[in-house]
């Protein structure tokens, strides 16, 4: 195991060597580590394998119960955050799309050998422009059919434009995950309430549906409350009431590759009490 | 979220321009991008705290109901691998150590402050001299102290060196996740049959308990069976007779830092027919 960290090291440090790319034509040596992970390894598979059959089991094992009272949706209040009510709301489950229900296969390809710093423009082309070159994340079309089959119905909630609205929903159907209507089961970026932020679009979901999960790969596509340094957010996630939730009502997909989840400096991953120093080491 | 991306990006080149560095004083701009994910994120604590909470529900459903025939272990046979049988053995759950109980903060710092590459004399003496150095993986307290509660007895599988047998169960208890005992419930590098490839171990200790749970976070930590490219390793962890272990008696870790969840290539990760260009870009 050790023999194969080293390999991957060597291998990101000459990708990273070799990266950015000045232009398309001269693609890096490797795949960028992180990449390699998301969208080439077992690994991640299983762990995206495992969140959607967690998912449907608890999905299942809330609805042959008592009816649910409580939404999977918690929403800010005075004091602390507090869950929906289900009342009897239709049964729904909330995802979001990027690296949730599909992986970008084909921006990232483009990413990861131009080179090319992140520019707003390419990413709405791509919106315009990518529905056959995604795929679902492994476990995802399974899990929507089942949800169906269970009478609970799966609504995306992403920022992808409104401009893109026909092309988004284009994607979602290609790579199998069913049927989407803006408006209906399709919630946009600025939809409800204007905002990036997703709490808006939840509380308006929430208003019309019995939300029994939340499945999402950042942080911010389950409660808009965790907030602060890196450290500070991981702690939150780690602790009540946010620590029980994790492969219970709320499912989290990796995504190592962009997002919330990158972004710590040194002393937010490593605190000053846990840096080993190698005595022999620095030949 | 876009925009993180961007920042995300940018940060990650920044850490690979600079990376590696010549000496322990030449620390590089930022931290690798997958340990910014790995140690320091909300993200992969929520991944790890929801890979436990739902090892623990699983365990809690299987001693409520009928007494278990089947072991989470599966041991290769003529033909297909095969279940190894509970009998009337206690019951156990196994799991990895290395970024699946613990996770190295210590090492994995000094590997990224000083680039260093990999050196088993180095990981060696981290083994004998880093036990104050670690932390538990988010959620592994909690997740083994509820499994000893349930009479449920957690072991260790790991291939750290048995020279540093006393130290590794030093490090796992200043961790907080109990006492572990080699032979017993410590089961090192070769133990069993020489080997680093675990089936081995795992038949012994399936031989002496009904194994509940597996736990880990390379595919080995599980089965030594799922072979092959990456592609072909990862199609079969979404496959029968795998994809739906996992979040039911396997669950997985995330680990983007190192092991065979890295090392696929550009074919291995974007299929052909998933590659993307953008016309208007490239300026």
């Amino acid at each position: 195991m050790r023999k194969v960290l080293a390999l991957a090291a060597a291998a990101s440090l000459a990708g990273c060597a070799t990266m950015p790319a000045p232009s398309r034509s001269a693609r890096p040596a490797v795949v960028p580590g992180a990449m390699q992970f998301l969208y080439g390894s077992a690994e991640a598979a299983a762990l995206s394998e495992q969140a959607y059959n967690a998912l449907v089991d608890n999905v299942r094992l809330r609805i042959a119960g008592p009816r649910p009272s409580e939404s999977a949706i918690v929403l800010p209040a005075d004091g602390a955050p507090v869950a929906a009510s289900c009342g009897d709301k239709p049964f729904a489950a909330v995802f979001d799309m990027d690296e949730t229900a599909i992986l970008n296969l084909g921006y990232e390809y483009n990413d990861a050998a131009s080179g090319a710093a992140f520019d707003a423009g390419r990413w709405a082309r791509w919106e315009a422009g990518g529905a056959d070159k995604v795929v679902a994340v492994p476990g995802a079309t399974a899990a929507f059919a089942a949800l169906r089959t269970m009478g609970v119905t799966p609504i995306i909630n992403t920022n992808r434009n409104v401009a893109a609205a026909t092309e988004t929903a284009d994607a979602l159907a290609r790579a199998g995950l069913g049927s989407f209507v803006h408006g209906e089961t399709l919630f946009l970026k600025g939809d409800a309430d204007g905002k990036s932020a997703k709490d808006g679009r939840r509380r308006a979901i929430a208003a019309r549906w019995c939300v029994l999960a939340l499945g999402g790969d950042q942080i911010g596509d389950f409660s808009d409350a965790l907030e602060g340094t890196p450290a500070a957010r991981r702690v939150a996630a780690s602790s009540p009431p946010y620590a029980a939730r994790w492969g219970r009502s709320w499912f989290i997909l990796p995504n190592p590759v962009y997002g919330t989840g990158l972004g710590s400096g040194w002393d937010d991953t490593f605190p000053a009490d846990k840096r080993w120093t190698d005595m022999q080491g620095a030949k």
